[in-house]
């Protein structure tokens, strides 16, 4: 059966007390509404629409971002949950097959629950809900339900003693088949305190329609929901705690996991080592027997095994390290390959780079890459030796086996196996550094008198 | 009804295993004698007064940093509760309103919570005492009381059964009129196990004498107090749970709340994210929307909007970044202004400087501002471009406009539009590296045979 | 009585998913297998045998790092824990004394414990078993005890309901008479589902002899057994909460205990100060009054009293820093002598060399300590100093009170007050800046175009 799917991205998320649409609040590097809609690429949607709201174009821009083929539809008043669904209609113009809808606000949904929802469809169900059991039901709606026979939906605000001591919930989520859906939505009315269309009252005109609706449940934790930035924080922390959990299960060590923060996107491989403090960005790949050493922070890179990175890494999008690589203490490295045993030991920047095996660079060398205007490239070869304090003025090639003195400036090209120098001759002038010293404190004593 | 404040710093906090007194400890990079002296701040007192005894200059010195106008008096001997507050007798001398008792080393008690203990004085109570429901009793002494009328105090050690049952705990913190209390502490006698003058017992002595006393409660939190080591992590723990809550629940993101660290007095804006591990130092403004990255450290700073920091950057106090800056990963800043839209990004240190709007500070720049004995200041025009590694020897100006060639010292200023250069030529002697390794290679193997 | 240690280390550990052998994965920067070690050492052992088996090299390798007189034997097949133990027998030949079994992947055992276990045995116990309450008693083997009267020790899969509720749990130590050891596990069989020689049995055989089986009991805690990547978390977050109590307990502050990681032989002074983010390496020691910020890394150094480290400091082995030193942000230092009240402040390697007394060492220094081949060593004088972006190729000796000027190369050494100057004199191209921009700017234009 095709499946498509409706993202609800509209919402202000007034309790955010933002500026920016709460769906493109990120957990994990990446907005809350891409991880929604990796949670629904699971079920291989045909279409996917996403309904739009508040700070539209940028939702429409995330949006793209992650899914081109996803269609945006802009919901220009806030009428309600069965409202904003019915924006949709035009976009599925055509299709037949089932509709899942699911929340931008609700990063952690999983595949095998959205397959359970379609299973229930193929069963037979005409509509599906999505259920779990609260910890604190609190104010949300409450299902009724024989066995998986879903009853009716009732609010919290509408429900009786008996209904309140339910504490199987509603998660919205909702699945059904297209013709089904926009149907029932069209029987939606408004007729309550806050004047709005609410998606769960189809349950009760599917219901009246003689059509069945059967409950699908799942853990509490799946159904998380971020309204203000306290439930954010909780959502990231949900996600990190899952990730370091998934990632020692698939044989790294993590010394201490909890200082240890993952971007939606790391993969970590097999007996990887990372200290504690560690910061990931989006795109990065640790592969066998890498160690991440304390306080590193990497984003958009490689590590292939054997490398150490850190402590006070920092890898910036475009690096790959090939085996045995090194990157020690407070050095950066951006859009370079550093090729197999180089070292990067100490205070150093290297971008737009290309480092050969071997090669060691020392502390302090700065690559010059920007001129004001322009990027240029700096190609170090295999086995050169990099003089500490050197500054390597781009574009500019150093050969392989070719060494630079420390301090120089190198602005030209040094041939293989050469040794480059550009600094000034020493001068000591005996006994000055004692007069000026003497001379600067006579100064300081004036001063103070 | 004119208002004093006593407070209790006089104890050395054996516990704590120091040389320093308890009092001084920090929590959030203030001293718990400046924590309730905040808390005091609260009730507006005409005079306040603070006890100290061991370590006393110190603690004088800090009460002065915190409060100018507070008169420190010397508890010589330690000889009890009530007698440290009798030592604030001839600061308050000619004093006429109410008084409240609070303690140097517990900083939490709420402005609230003061104002309701006034108001029951108001309300006519001759003494008011603090108490709290304790999860867990324990050593506490018990109040024993009708509704809000106290009817005594018993210490823990002196209880019985049925009292030892009671949860409702004593605070110490107490309030009565300036005559009243003076008059009670008369009477305290040391007739105990410890030889020491209680201040609890001035409310059986307020009631023998048919006075009324009164019991107002706070949360357990509040009356915290710091005896240990392990109680001084505990309380920072607490005070930094309530500020990342009280931060995120005004609009900023905090990607990871439990490894934030904030001062007492941080103030951060609206639509501000905070990521993983950034701790503070006191005295800092982020204003709405500036971007702190991951393992940032900032004291005495402000940091305007759309200025993104870090990671790993250093702001110490007199920064002051305008609408737009960037400063990046292993930049130390300090007593430098930075105007709109410039940019710090690597390995730099920035003193005592100017830095005009939209410059562009190159990696591994070094302002050198102390000369042995003084400090002096650099100034970078707007759009001025500094290469790499160069060293700015101040005092010196390099002009809007202006650049420096990469690895140049500039000691002279540079005129607007100028280039400045200060570096030797490069020299390639080809073959030398070879023949450099070559021979270094063959000493090592000599070394070894 | 003469004592002797067995320390099963043969186990692959096939969950951790390693290619290392369990034993060898650490915890606070030493393997599970040392803290075994450790642990064992408190019974003053005549001879210790290592029972190695997978990757057996390398777990040899790390017993004679930690206990050279050691003897490692190999289990070639992995048949059964009593297997293991009795490969031990050749290197125990004339032995008589006390056998205690440890396990090379349960690090938390204490002194205590196995003196409780020695004692039983000096009381009359034949063999002597550790016992613990267990919260959740799940797949242990249950000990079937009439007080510390040990009658036998069932699996759980062979327990019966009634032995299923007992929470007594076995840890596996086992303390025995020698020769009572190996003739009881020349006894036991293999006829079981796993075809496996099993320890405990030889309970059941003591029992069957007539011999008396004692039972001494520990916290869960200390049993504590590493199966996985998430056990050895566990471990490592068990001993960081235990070391971090111990040190508050001796007066040191650690402003965020849950954020400070120590190694296991990490040394604490009293009136330390720990800030927020520091993380240890092995071999530090840190004295009485020295205050390490936040986001320092130390390993194998020495901090005096009223040094300042950090933030962003990082200490490599061979630091000593002298009362008063002072070494700050984005600075490395290594296999350095630094003497009283020296600073090392700003962004700077400082690695094989010896810095006077109050010398000051400016921003971006770099000691050029490696020639491609060789180390070589920089002294610096007291009072000395080093303006900033200088680079010391060593071999090299600045002088008492020398200075060296900013953005110098210092290859010659320094006579004592002398300055040294190694640098370009700087030239100003008028407008040249202004020139070379527009061109650039003009050329980026083109391109877009």
């Amino acid at each position: 059966m095709p499946t498509a799917l409706i993202v609800l991205a509209a919402g202000r998320g007034s309790r955010m007390l933002s500026d920016r649409a709460k769906v493109l609040h990120e957990v994990a590097h990446a907005p809350l509404l891409a991880h929604a809609l990796r949670a629904g690429e699971s079920i291989a949607p045909e279409r996917t629409v996403i309904v739009a709201g508040h700070d539209g174009d940028a939702v429409v821009a995330a949006a793209r971002a992650h899914d081109p083929g996803a269609v945006v539809v802009r919901q220009t008043e806030q009428l309600g949950t069965a409202h904003a669904v019915a924006q949709a209609r035009d976009a599925l113009a055509g299709f037949e097959g089932d509709v899942i809808v699911l929340y931008g606000d609700t990063p952690f949904i999983r595949p095998a629950t959205l397959e359970s929802m379609l299973a229930a469809r193929t069963a037979g169900a005409d509509v599906v809900v999505l259920g779990f059991e609260a910890a604190d039901p609190g104010r949300y709606g409450r299902l009724v339900a024989q066995g998986d026979r879903l009853e009716r939906i009732v609010e919290a605000k509408d429900a009786s003693a008996e209904e309140l001591s339910i504490r199987l919930c509603n998660s919205g989520v909702i699945a059904a088949d297209a013709g089904v859906l926009f149907s029932l939505l069209d029987q939606v009315g408004c007729d309550n305190a806050a004047g709005e269309y609410y998606l769960t009252d189809i349950i009760a005109l599917a219901r009246a329609g003689r059509m069945s609706a059967r409950l699908v449940t799942c853990p509490e934790a799946e159904t998380m929901g971020v309204n203000t930035r306290a439930d954010l924080a909780a959502a990231e922390a949900a996600f990190q705690r899952r990730m370091r959990d998934e990632v020692m299960a698939t044989g790294a060590t993590l010394t201490a996991p909890e200082t240890v923060f993952f971007a939606h996107d790391t993969i970590v491989g097999h007996d990887v080592v990372i200290e504690p403090n560690v910061v990931f960005g989006p795109g990065v790949t640790l592969e066998d027997g890498a160690v991440i050493r304390a306080f590193s922070h990497l984003e958009g890179c490689r590590v292939a095994g054997a490398c150490v990175v850190g402590p006070y890494a920092r890898l910036r999008p475009g690096t790959e390290l090939a085996r045995g690589a090194r990157v020690g203490n407070f050095v950066e490295v951006k859009a370079a390959r550093i090729a197999a045993g180089a070292k990067l030991n100490h205070l150093s920047y290297v971008g737009d780079a290309d480092v050969g095996a071997r090669a060691n660079i020392g502390a302090g060398t700065i690559t010059c890459n920007y001129d004001g205007v322009f990027k240029h490239r700096t190609e170090i070869g295999a086995e050169a030796f990099i003089g500490s304090n050197t500054a390597l003025v781009a574009p500019v090639r150093v050969g392989a086996g070719a060494m630079t003195g420390s301090g120089s400036v190198v602005t030209e090209d040094v041939p293989d196996g050469a040794l480059a120098l550009g600094r000034a001759k020493q001068i000591n002038k005996d006994g000055l550094a004692a007069r000026l010293m003497a001379r600067l404190r006579m100064a300081k004593t004036r001063e103070r008198n």
